[in-house]
């Protein structure tokens, strides 16, 4: 195999794929250089004159290393790993650190298996972070438990990669004995462990550190970076669809620079669509004035280094050939991506293809009910002052509101005022355990609506009027195996969209997939929401037992606050 | 174990060691700070304020992490492991990558396999490079070969950490079937090799580099270093007894700085002693004007990226406690050495016992000479013109003049002239084999002298103006297991130093060997030999026949320049 590679480096025969006369960056001494690159199976093999028996004239475009995204949930998108990289790899993508956190509280290792799997006939090197902490809290039911046994059965698994994003930092922190565990099977394993530690400072991040976690992506100000940086951390710069940092970058100096790497972490699949994916990370960097070389070493070198991914991230003889050609390195359009010597997109378009795909009867019908009536969503309070729910517009904080509310047959009555009842119904091991608020100020009239996407554990968010409606909408979640729905108490219609996979993810295309989506979404506006919020996705974080002020579980009504357990009952 | 570092990383317990109040170079960041420095069992836990059940005052003395040698051999000191190792961490070195090239080439695995476990008892990491050029040219008896098969079988070995400096750059490029056996063997075990390429370009630097090459100690100029790193490799600047550049450290730039580590390659045992490791090449660089904290990262933290050493090269929490404590920035004289959390040693002085050496037998008595009788030492020429070897003074590079010279009962006559014979007597085989050469210009006279330390196979050179003087100094060299020798024809006298450990080594303290030594070459200066030549290691250089311009082996005259044996008869 290396004589291939060698005697092509010296010419004696014509390359796979010769870039001609390309500028590329030197990732290694910060330089734009010029040179004709050559691609023999799957490796460059030299930087100089060459030819190929296949030849892109490069004059005018700039060559880099494929962009690696190192923390990315491919859930977030509701799309399958296959149709994802339909979208990324054509920005430039090749190489991603995928935690499969959310399909993995519903499916277990099943859901990391897929997402192995699935992403197998893809031009994307996906690698999995076993998730750390599922379920992320005790509060609520989830699909699946990863104890510290489970993660030492499985860290060890050659389709493995690491440990994902360690959210539960208390539990470090405080020698939680499992969370321990946990730490040290992958230290024996000698695989990475992915940080995620929120305003951690002082001797309790240096206590976090000492868990052997490499890296934050929740760093907000230029005191928490330089601490983390100069404690070890690597620093992801974040470009999620709802969560950014992109600010963080102005902290970059010469003497950091290599500890900083880009990151997407949540985005959805219309900004991948419309905005892009790193590309549009690294053309908002370089229009917020970071050095477009500086920006596509984060993206590229800084990452394969955190990550000890050998010879990948830069373009130099026996790298891999992933990379990216660029018109520019201030709009970053890939007009090509290579992913191992071949050319797998143009022009923004994938060259491969995704229609069959890696659909496993594990991840399907992920949602188990038993019989529900309309008794299951009577909520019954002591007297007439109760606790409500609010959310702030856009974001994912939560209030508390008292309100006054009266009640008939043993269930409160909603008619006249701005409050829902919000539930949680557990669909993963049919406990029938239902979380009951109130929810006030949302808009929603006229019936019931429910998504199978709830952080972290995904059962069914779902809120109504009408009892009625809402045990029709449960069973056509059921049905459907898991999606959003709207059910409509006045024309009985029953709408919705299938999220097959998990309940999180879709089999289908992304067009179809948004065209529906946004179909839904706007009946939901249609039926009351207010505009200030994203009719569904809002609601998926209102479970997220971990941000303030109070959430529903299916185990009842919490307070972040106190971390514990309220009474509904105000 | 964990809980014990995140315990004490909070201070719900003591530390083991604190290093209160410390300046320290934190090279994520390229700055320095000021903390308490956290050690529990071998690890730093935490920087910030601690109490430690040990505490050293380091208000006025500055923390570094503990020095890393990118390539040494730890033959050229002539000392062991353990005697290595009392000189150099003192001094601030704790890591070494050591490629035990010399000894390798005449006792094989056992030479590695000796290195590693000598170096079991100290406090110094050795991580031990499998030599990749056993022997370094085929023109001369050596006494190992490592092939293509032998390195496959030993590369997967425990103790083995990478593939020694690839010397054998023709070997690459031209795809010698043995060479590619090498290189392939360590890539399937992942390992990495390291690189000797001197004044290699363009395609055929592309074409080395195809061998998964990663590393280079050789760059001489500003574009040999630029194209080097810019094609990945990391480049040691070297500070070595005869060769050094550390001149290359003008070329550091904020773009490339990642990719500089520093190295000692061959250093002498004197040197170590009176100047120093790296901590005299950290001095030398901060006095031609490089950043401190620039030359303590390559020093460190580039060295422990390059070989993927982790948890080394750094002061964070979870990293290992190997630690230099000097007075300041300039001088770097480290006041402590902490090795694993231990303080090993205190004012250039080893705080560990190497006087239990491990010795074992298979790498002493390793002068295998049958019979010599003076009969053998006889030069024939065919007539009175002769080439004679000359050397450089300092060098290691030779000339070749024609000469005039008598013979007499088959043999040269040197009374009178300013010629000596030299030879090259294996000792490995048993072969018999002897070089033979003249040698004009040395100036020693009136009996033999010899060494068995003759680059890179190591049999005897051996030279002299006496026959019977250079039967007798053999004799020896075999008595002694190996070492130096001079014979004095007129007194008889035989003088001799011992260098019991594959002839290239001393199983003694550094002390005792480097008085003996001085006074063994002042003698041979006594005896002619001029003071410009360093009286036995310019010796050891005359067999190397890969530098300009005719050098000398077992098998014959070599002329370097045409790669090929020559007859000496001019």
């Amino acid at each position: 195999m290396l004589e291939k590679y060698i005697k092509a480096a010296r010419c004696e025969v014509d390359s796979d794929l010769v870039l001609k006369n390309a500028s590329y960056v030197d990732v290694f001494t910060s330089q734009i250089r010029r040179g004709d690159i050559a691609i023999v199976d799957g490796k460059i093999v030299g930087i100089g004159s060459y030819k190929g028996i296949k030849e892109i004239d490069c004059t005018d475009l700039t060559v880099l290393p494929g962009y690696i995204d190192g923390h990315v949930h491919i859930e977030s998108s509701q799309l399958s790993p296959e149709e994802f990289a339909s979208l990324i790899v054509p920005r430039g993508t090749t190489t991603i650190i995928a935690d499969p956190h959310e399909i993995t509280n519903v499916c277990g290792m099943a859901g990391c298996e897929y997402i192995a799997n699935a992403s197998k006939s893809v031009p994307l090197d996906v690698k999995i972070q076993l998730p750390s902490c599922v379920p992320a809290t005790p509060f609520e039911t989830s699909g699946a438990i990863l104890n510290g046994k489970d993660i030492e059965q499985n860290i060890g698994n050659d389709y493995i990669f690491g440990l994902g994003e360690f959210m539960n930092y208390p539990g470090v922190i405080y020698c939680d004995a499992d969370v321990i565990q946990k730490l040290e099977a992958a230290h024996s394993h000698g695989k990475v462990i992915d940080g995620h530690a929120p305003a951690v400072y002082g001797n309790d991040l240096n206590a976090y550190l000492c868990g052997g976690i490499t890296t934050d992506h929740e760093c907000v100000t230029k005191e928490e970076i330089e601490e983390k940086i100069s404690k070890g951390m690597y620093v992801h710069i974040r470009h999620g669809s709802s969560t950014q940092n992109l600010g963080n970058a102005k902290y970059i100096t010469d003497g950091n620079m290599r500890r900083f790497l880009l990151c997407t972490d949540d985005r959805h699949a219309a900004d991948l669509k419309e905005k892009g994916h790193l590309d549009d990370a690294l053309r908002r960097l370089v229009a917020e004035g970071l050095n477009p070389v500086t920006a596509v070493i984060c993206a590229t070198l800084n990452a394969a280094e955190c990550y000890n991914l050998k010879w990948k991230g830069a373009i130099a003889p026996f790298y891999t050939a992933d990379l990216v050609i660029v018109g520019d390195m201030s709009q970053f359009n890939a007009k090509y991506v290579i992913k191992d010597g071949k050319i797998v997109a143009k022009d923004g378009a994938p060259l491969f293809d995704t229609s069959k795909r890696y659909l496993p009867e594990n991840v399907l019908n992920t949602v188990h009910l038993g019989e529900l009536s309309e008794n299951c969503f009577k909520l019954t309070l002591k007297g007439k002052k109760a606790k409500a729910m609010t959310i702030e517009p856009g974001g994912v904080v939560t209030g508390c509101e008292i309100v006054e509310v009266e009640s008939r047959d043993g269930d409160v009555v909603l008619e006249g005022t701005d409050l829902l009842k919000l539930t949680v119904v557990e669909r993963h091991k049919m406990t029938g355990n239902i979380g009951k608020a109130l929810f006030k100020g949302y808009g929603f009239k006229g019936g019931a609506m429910g998504i199978t996407i709830a952080h972290d554990s995904h059962n069914i968010i779902l809120l109504g009027d009408d009892n009625k409606s809402m045990v029709k909408a449960c069973a056509k979640l059921k049905e459907i195996g898991g999606g959003m729905v709207i059910v409509d108490k006045n024309s009985g219609e029953v709408h919705s969209l299938t999220l097959d996979i998990a309940g999180l993810m879709s089999s289908r295309d992304a067009d179809g997939l948004q065209r529906d989506s946004r179909a839904l979404i706007e009946r939901a506006h249609s039926m009351g929401v207010k505009r200030d919020y994203e009719a569904f996705m809002s609601l998926a974080f209102l479970s997220l037992a971990v941000i303030p002020k109070l959430k529903i579980t299916d185990a009842g009504l919490f307070d972040v606050e106190k971390f514990s357990f309220t009474d509904i009952n105000a």
